[in-house]
């Protein structure tokens, strides 16, 4: 490996590195499996050792390095014996989401600014568990790319679709076709007492505020998981990831 | 504050630290308040800025301090403006165990060796959010007063007992007791069409291995959540926390 190559996968710790190149590094021999096996474009691949998976050491763009290189280019405390630089999926269309709100079989999830990395991550890899068709974010939720992000993944990054867009008007295409905007709220109606609908958008809000107020207004149905016993012990909400689970698991326990 | 006071606090980021003296340091103007208004002692608190909390600043133990003293002591990349050093409660004992077993109205959650302290705390949270009546954990899970553990509780850590036991013991006495060991396990049941029962002992495995064959044959009753679609898109698993998170609203949806 040349010294231009360990500078390059390096560089791409860089948030703005990764924006102008488009390319991702995933670390660990399960998420490099994953990427080879994903359609995504696998522009190089490091290994160490003797004993690594064929699929990974006889892959054309895979170099085999040795682990001084591997801990010079690895993001990791502990590196991995694999690491991969990836390319990322063309950005979504506008289009593609009006398609998703029309498709009468499509449940979608929409957060709104999620900041924590590891919360992103862990809802990618809950809707890619419970079939959710597509996760829209709000264009200041934290970057998919982020290699914490990725990680927490655990491999869904590269089956489940993330589309940076407006909320609102993906919360608009929905209601136009008919379906509703769910919301999790404080003051919203006991989920476990709903016939929730199939074919909807469920919005999720951020760690700190919630369902911001400019979105508020599009959620034709307010939901809220109850605390146990009724009232609660002080504790003040859930995770957003938890919350998540919970409200996805809600929906596919009855389809 | 004084140099040695400096040291001190500082020297709690160490776990064998925390051990030998019992103490521990919580971060955020939040969890300061929450220290304060829990039954835990107060050692120490340290906030900065005139426009603290006035049950933050009139609190016996509490010191102001300079910004450039709370960077030295906060293990916090952006300190927060409050920081408290508390006592941890007593060890809980064996009979404790034994009693909430026994007790018809206890659900209990067990943790068998998850090792990220952010899934301990999140999974504090949710225990804390659903009124599950205790956490105990195998002695080898993360520390429960890491300091990520104690931000991901969010609070929680003040009002949920967490245990560190034998985990086979305590599925001992809660079968004894006559109430089911539940597990989530990949070759389990459909979690959604099981009549949960009130009274009883809920298995987590961790991480990366899951629930250990030396507890497994203690589960009576083995879960599973179901992916969707059936058979899945390829996900292996879901976060222990975002599981742990379905697993008790399931329990409590019907009680």
């Amino acid at each position: 490996m040349t010294n231009s190559e360990i500078r390059y996968v390096r560089s791409l710790k860089d948030k703005k590195t990764r924006a102008e190149t488009g390319e991702f590094v995933v670390e660990s021999e399960k998420l490099v499996l994953e990427a080879i096996s994903s359609g995504f474009e696998v522009k190089l691949i490091c290994y160490c050792g003797e004993n690594a998976d064929a699929r990974i050491s006889s892959h054309p763009a895979a170099q085999a390095v040795d682990t001084k290189t591997m801990e010079r280019i690895s993001l990791l405390s502990s590196p991995s014996p694999a690491l991969a630089v990836v390319g990322m999926p063309d950005a979504s269309s506008a289009k593609e989401i009006v398609a998703l709100a029309a498709d009468p079989d499509a449940l979608c999830l929409a957060l709104d600014g999620v900041r924590d990395p590891g919360n992103l991550g862990t809802i990618v890899r809950i809707a890619d568990w419970f079939g959710i068709d597509a996760v829209l974010v709000s264009k200041d939720t934290v970057e998919l790319y982020n290699p914490k992000t990725i990680q927490s993944t655990m491999g869904s990054i590269f089956r489940k679709k993330v589309i940076y867009c407006d909320l609102t008007e993906a919360a608009k295409a929905f209601t136009a076709a008919g379906a509703p905007v769910y919301g999790t709220f404080l003051d919203g109606e006991d989920i476990y007492g709903q016939k929730l609908e199939r074919h909807a958008l469920v919005v999720m809000g951020s760690e700190s505020f919630g369902i911001r107020d400019y979105l508020a207004g599009s959620v034709t149905k307010r939901l809220f998981i109850p605390p146990y016993p009724a009232g609660g012990s002080g504790c003040e909400s859930l995770n957003v990831s938890a919350a998540t689970a919970v409200v996805c698991s809600e929906f596919r326990r009855f389809y």
